[in-house]
């Protein structure tokens, strides 16, 4: 996993791709003396593929691990049994035991490709709760309020608009919350939309008489639609199994404004070379492209390896950029120090006799008649560099040269 | 038991001391055929005493005893440590293994002076509750929506207040509905303030392919205050362990209002008699006074027995009828055929000279200052009867001599 584990700078681990961690005075201070630390991670066998939403949060594991610290994944084998209710309106049906071990395979041959197998215990529920009885059960319900548990957003919105929530669908975060006392988690790590069920593992731990753990909360990042929260069930994510091939052309689907937050929470790029491409793009010098191929690259790299990362590119570069461009393009010579250069398309059309009138131009433009390296045109101010392959309504093609000036 | 388990008329059973029977129809279906109902009957030890207000129902329970149905009583042993919630504002505190079993043999003491023991099988919760896991809490919590649960009265009320309800709490009507599928009842009954948790019972067992029991609601009665539900808590109860002449004494000081009532509800006092009784109070043939000594001795009887009650009569007319009477009283002789005369009381003091003008009277019967029986007159309506022995003020006395006309 070359672009993960390397960063081994505390500053870095508390500040990159983290929304908020409570108390956090406490989590640095256990973090540079006492033994290693406990890190709690459970997942949902009734979803068991991992996508990019979820490796914000397995990437800190493994900054965590690399410095020495021990990773618990909780394999929720009963909470599946209820179903997490969040943001569903209507009650889960339970999965079966058989689709639970499936799945846990699946998940876990996903998780070690980011966490580090050597530091990590798999813990099945089971070895808590299939022993857990009713008094168990009063104990624990005994630590919450109605209120309290009904305030959790997903709850309160249901019960306000009067749909039915099942009361076994109370007991979820309850027994989410017991993980921690099951497994006397030192910390635990979730998307700033699982607060409340992180806060109530340190809540039940405090009335068991336990050390509370450490609410680690990193961002929730939006799906390739670029708004909604990346989910499987709204089909905007990226698989981490998923294809080289695929995963590179999902990542170059994004939206432009996602680019950067993905670089902050998913890669190791440093702060430095993300500040100096923010400005070479700001002062267009660095075609925003570009920057997302450094994504999808690096993103392929770390799931697939080099040779793949290397090899999606130039198919993307085949297939998209060059995409049914004739062997033989008219060349258009610019002059350009940088490589690049800034141009007003439906002007620059007009100069090099590519349209025969600027209002021609500004047509094509609107109605997506204008490609760059195979990508339509909808701005009319523009980068070009060299190399850059123009097409232009449904037969004239045009290449860009650079010449020193 | 001389006054329980004669009426074996199924009207009888169908209508007196009744609030609801769902659904009705069923019941006397079943009652009529097929093997005998197995009556359900909870009881919570942390309330180990019985009165008066749990009577009405257990003698539902003999009536169908004594026609061949059987009493299954359920100790209540895991509900206890959560505590019935109803009308309390906050959590009760858990009771110990000891205070239960103690409590259920005082429990069961009382319970048998109405239920027949030989037709009754005593049951614990613990003997499904002790091996109830996780995976059976949470089908039990998944029949039933968080809304359903709220909507009993007092989580509402509460809820709505902001007042805390545990989780835990929620589970007592869910644990005590589990009972109803245990035992497999037939039959359960309660007050008209037990209507969910009944009903809760007849859902669930509907959900678990179970036949549905048949759901016996009772009335609710006012203590001794005459208004209140009857409650320990309250202070306002009359419990079958109390002394003859403690019982004797408190149903006496019931308002008058509630006799007939509880005649109703808590002897077999026939139909007619209570009409009969009616009517001569109406027709100021019969001193209400005369029909409280009735049910006081009715009830005395049931519990301790025909000469206990004999010796709580002579005791009560002893020291408060004729409390503090000089040996020689005056006479006052007065003419009625029916051994009974209605005066306006102020105008009668004055006739017979026993005060010096009408309002003097008027003042003492504001004042309290006017005793009839040894009980104080409110009212200037008043009857009086052969023996009444009047006393006015401090120190006048007079008792009534009746001859015939």
């Amino acid at each position: 996993v070359p672009l993960l584990g390397k960063m081994t700078d505390i500053d870095f681990i508390l500040r990159r791709g983290v929304s908020e961690i409570i108390p956090e005075k406490e989590f640095v201070d256990r973090l540079n003396e006492g033994p290693p630390l406990r890190l709690k991670m459970g997942f949902d066998p009734s979803k068991p593929d991992i996508h990019l939403g979820h490796v914000v949060g397995l990437r800190k594991l493994r900054q965590l691990q690399d410095i020495g610290h021990k990773v618990i994944l909780i394999v929720g084998d009963w909470t599946a049994q209820i179903g997490d209710p969040s943001g569903r309106s209507a009650t889960r049906p339970m999965i079966s035991r058989e689709e639970v071990v499936e799945n846990a395979k699946t998940y876990t041959a996903q998780f070690f490709k980011v966490v580090d197998r050597a530091r990590t215990d798999v813990v099945w529920q089971s070895e808590w709760f299939g022993k857990f009885g009713l008094e168990d059960v009063i104990k624990l319900a005994s630590v919450f309020t109605t209120a309290q548990i009904l305030a959790r957003e997903d709850f309160s919105v249901r019960y306000a608009q009067g749909h039915p929530i099942s009361m076994s669908e109370l007991m979820y975060p309850l027994l989410q919350a017991y993980d921690s006392v099951a497994i006397q988690a030192d910390v635990e790590f979730g998307g700033t939309d699982q607060k409340f069920n992180v806060l109530a593992g340190r809540q039940l731990q405090q009335s068991w008489g336990y050390s509370p753990q450490i609410c680690f909360f990193v961002p929730v990042i939006p799906g390739t639609d670029g708004f909604v929260k990346m989910s499987k069930s709204l089909d905007n994510y990226i698989g981490i199994d998923e294809s080289p091939v695929d995963m590179y052309g999902k990542i170059m689907s994004i939206p432009d404004h996602l680019v950067w937050m993905y670089l902050e929470v998913l890669t190791d790029v440093s702060e430095s070379d993300l500040v100096k491409m923010k400005v070479a793009v700001e002062g267009n010098h660095l075609n925003p492209l570009e920057v997302k191929k450094t994504l999808a690259k690096q993103l392929v790299n770390t799931f697939h390896g080099f040779d793949a990362s290397e090899q999606a590119t130039e198919n993307f570069e085949n297939v998209y950029q060059r995409r049914n461009a004739p062997e033989e393009i008219p060349c258009i010579e610019i002059k350009s120090e940088s490589g690049i250069i800034n141009v007003v398309l439906t002007r620059f059309l007009l100069e090099y006799d590519l349209v025969d009138s600027r209002s021609e131009a500004k047509r094509l433009l609107t109605q997506g008649g204008i490609q760059v390296n195979g990508q339509k045109i909808e701005s009319d101010e523009c980068v070009l560099e060299a190399g850059s392959v123009l097409k232009i309504g449904r037969h004239k093609w045009a290449r860009i040269v650079v010449v020193d000036p």
